[in-house]
């Protein structure tokens, strides 16, 4: 039997946001390896294993579904959102850098997801509607002066900015040394918005001018978006509608 | 009858990246309204006028959308990829902003879709992994200095850059322009990544070192992503694979 390897996107949470694509992937698999929510979310059916394992130890995880599919069976990982972006593509892809020259001729293929920013920004309008950046904002796998370095230079270039991994219990302080650099290098009231949970019965989502934002705004499952300084709001009884304009004025 | 206006994002062509969301809106809608080649993609059914028009005329055909759905149609208006980036969402805000205040209180939500950018970076591998932007080449709607400076900024950042509307017959010089530029201030051999037409009949991908790309690599259905410095190309028998680490050592 030859075995593949899928490395697929389940999107925000929502089922209506799962591509057929994915879907068909779960349902020819014969194993599903990922972090224990996204697993979660996988049926349990006769002939499939599921392989939940726990949060930082992508490389582990990557390594042994590398392994069932070298084995002959058809494996695919769960990620939440996009599997390309900030999620398990790359740790599979670095796995299989630096792993037996056999597993670069595996069936190795990313099936696309809905990201996080995405889901978000359509919740509130289009504030992604012209040039964005999408940084994590986890200092685990690289440098914090990194992270100010890339903040600063994106409110140089106006980007809008989609953050992922804003907060979490472990690193508690780093989003609010960002929210505190953005305030001081933005100058001016651009909406913040703190989306949690998107597309699933726990949606929260809150629009607040950029002096008013604080980090308890965020945890680890809040998607933040910042304008840029062109950013619109629409004022409305219901809740505002926010967009980034396509054209910049010469 | 009380009307709906659902701005959809139909992914980057396959059928298998069309969300259940946007398939379930199709199939309720009265009216939809898109660029020609994009309303061709939808089912004609009794029940559903198709109304297709022309590129360049989005605020029209947006304002076309909000009166039909004030009229109490239930329109969705279809953009490829995700609506929300580079595409019919913010021209539908805009039109709402400046249109009569009762469109504010229209039913209006974005479903969102797979835009080109994660369709084509799954394609290769994961070269959006780590910290990216998304810029509009055209300078249709921006000035020309402005995209310049902002390739700028994305090189200081260390940025992998997914490009959208790279070139056009009516602007054929700016992407010899931004690549000039982006081979002067790189100074090195990241991959550079041209996916047209992905996930089509018609898909044809290219990977090559940035100072081997040259502007006719491009054209309109042409989705252009260059890796930051830290982008991997893994050699093997096939396509190679590309992927941008999660890591950045400190």
């Amino acid at each position: 039997m030859s075995g593949s390897l899928v490395i697929a996107g389940l999107g925000p949470g929502a089922e209506g946001l799962v591509t057929p694509d994915v879907t068909a992937a779960l349902a020819h698999a014969t194993d599903v390896v990922g972090y224990i929510p996204y697993v979660a979310r996988v049926a349990e059916r006769p002939g499939l294993t599921l392989h939940a394992s726990d949060n930082r130890v992508e490389i582990d995880r990557a390594r042994h579904a590398l392994e069932m599919a070298a084995d002959g069976r058809r494996v695919v990982v769960v990620s939440s959102g996009d599997p390309g972006v900030f999620a398990m593509a790359a740790a599979v892809f670095e796995a299989v850098e630096a792993g037996p020259p056999a597993w670069r001729d595996l069936d190795i293929r990313v099936a696309p997801g809905i990201t996080a920013m995405l889901a978000a920004a359509a919740r509130v309008g289009a504030p992604l509607g012209h040039d964005f950046c999408a940084i994590n904002l986890s200092d685990n796998l690289k440098p914090w002066p990194l992270i100010e370095k890339r903040l600063l230079l994106a409110v140089e270039a106006d980007f809008a900015m989609a953050f992922y991994n804003p907060r979490s219990r472990s690193r508690p302080e780093g989003f609010a040394r960002a929210l505190g650099l953005l305030q001081g290098a933005c100058g001016d009231a651009r909406p913040v918005i703190f989306a949690r949970a998107v597309s699933t019965p726990e949606e929260a989502i809150r629009v607040v001018p950029l002096p008013q934002a604080t980090p308890e705004m965020a945890d680890m499952r809040t998607m933040v978006i910042v304008g840029s300084s062109a950013t619109r709001i629409i004022a409305r009884d219901g809740a505002p509608l926010l967009y980034t304009p396509r054209s910049v004025p010469a």
